[in-house]
């Protein structure tokens, strides 16, 4: 049976409190996908990093990742940083599927969301 | 009568592709308020910079006019670099309403959407 794991990746940033909004979604990502494994994890600043928490998915059993990059958009940091991190846990964990997604921030439903709460309706 | 400017107020990069999700956004706000001003503004790397936009918005006849960091949290930008921002273009424009919402990431309804998409459902 597939074992999924979704890491959801965030930036990160020196004030620990900037985290909150990331771990109230990956709580509701929890919530909605309870055979998962759910990691949060971080470009710089905190911890863990994106190969860290892959290499947790694949210890808990996990044959298939879903990375989710909690980003508005795809700028340098996922065009340029993000592949060379991915290459390199694809080729540690070849018995892992390890897909990465689009930022967040590039989905019909979250730019929804953020029109309408910008829209302050 | 109220003249309402929403001015959405995103990081900035230096890849021009990266401003595409916030471009859309913009363009949903203006759909669910069309006679409201809105304005996208960048932190760094792109234009025109928040104090511009409040001016823009000042000058278009807003007195009303209501900030939204496109930003996944309070972060150091927001919580030291925007209110000395915002504090200038109070004193600047008094004759105008200028409120600082929460950034979109800290909103329940984002947080849902993100969930949901990380999920994959």
């Amino acid at each position: 049976m597939t074992q999924q794991a979704i890491v959801l990746f965030a930036h990160g940033a020196r004030d620990p409190e900037w985290a909150l909004p990331a771990r109230r979604i990956a709580a509701e990502v929890q919530q909605l996908r309870p055979a998962a494994t759910v990691i949060l994890a971080f470009l710089e600043f905190m911890e863990p990093t994106l190969v860290d928490a892959v290499e947790a998915a694949a210890a808990s059993g996990a044959t298939d990742v879903r990375v989710v990059p909690l980003f508005l958009a795809q700028g340098g940091h996922l065009k340029r940083d993000v592949p060379v991190l991915m290459e390199a846990v694809r080729t540690k964990h070849p018995e892992c599927h390890i897909e990465l997604a689009l930022a967040v921030g590039e989905d019909e439903g979250v730019v929804r969301a953020m029109a309408a709460y910008s829209a302050g309706v």
